[in-house]
């Protein structure tokens, strides 16, 4: 029976790590900063096994975040352990869901302190790509959470597989 | 300043985990029987952290199953660790994306032994929904992997959260 080695071999197929080129940095942090939400994996407090949900992102020069409830049970784990995942760029309802682009990010979260000048800022922006969560920035149990990227893995459909570091997904200057 | 306490207590807002009910029993098997892909949340076997991808599914009956590559990175994570979680329910590309209902399942990760029987009344079934696996599964590499519920988490929309357990997932006989 064929393995995919075997397809490799005869050229049918690339290697599926490529070297990061620019054409996968502007791919990837075009996925990130047109997010507005994302799957975010994180640890179980109770259980320590993965556990994922859907929260809204905001995301600009690198630096995703995210308004998050201190009630919801993601927070909760990012509370106890900051390292978590987030996967961005989204199929359409048709078509084939593995040939879309996407890309993980695995980062650690950082809690911006309220109130703070950071905060009173990132709600400006914030506010630009989700106008509804006035509503909950008027609640004091909302606090923003930053991403901080650690690495983050790029496929841009089969056979187009990319490892980034943190600094690729931050856009040159100038560019 | 209000907190998301004060909402409840005005009748605002009701309670965030409702009693499970058979309408989101029905919901959250919908989801997760209509899911072609998931956000598959596992433990990254490198560094222990949360690692997030995007994986096709097929579900009925309450089993999911998704068919893998060897060389897959959350193949490679699952194999170190059976412990995972799935995102299903996907928003459309417009409107408010956390409005749109959404299961979280937590599961553990049980590969089919291939070539066996099991194997080939799994293909028949996912070729359904996947037309396009037939490569796949003419790859060796490539073998099906089932995710056994644990505990579940449906999202309905903001204020309509309910916890589920395994059973929940599976459409009673009859129904």
């Amino acid at each position: 029976m064929l393995r995919v080695a075997d397809l490799l071999n005869t050229g049918r197929m690339t290697d599926p790590i490529r070297p990061t080129d620019d054409e996968a940095r502007a791919l990837a942090q075009s996925l990130l900063s047109s997010a507005r939400f994302t799957a975010l994996a994180v640890q179980d407090p109770e259980t320590g096994a993965p556990y994922v949900s859907r929260i809204a992102l905001s995301a600009g020069q690198g630096a995703a975040v995210s308004l998050v409830s201190a009630l919801a049970y993601h927070t909760q784990a990012l509370r106890a352990d900051p390292a978590c995942a987030l996967l961005v760029g989204e199929p359409g309802q048709k078509g084939d869901a593995l040939a879309h682009p996407r890309l993980t990010v695995q980062a650690r979260a950082a809690f911006i302190p309220r109130p703070s000048d950071q905060h009173e800022k990132m709600a400006a922006q914030y506010l630009r790509d989700h106008p509804k969560a006035k509503l909950y920035l008027s609640l004091g149990d909302f606090s923003f959470v930053r991403f901080e990227p650690v690495r983050a893995f790029l496929n841009g459909g089969f056979g187009r597989a990319f490892h980034l570091r943190a600094g690729d997904l931050i856009p040159a200057a100038g560019a």
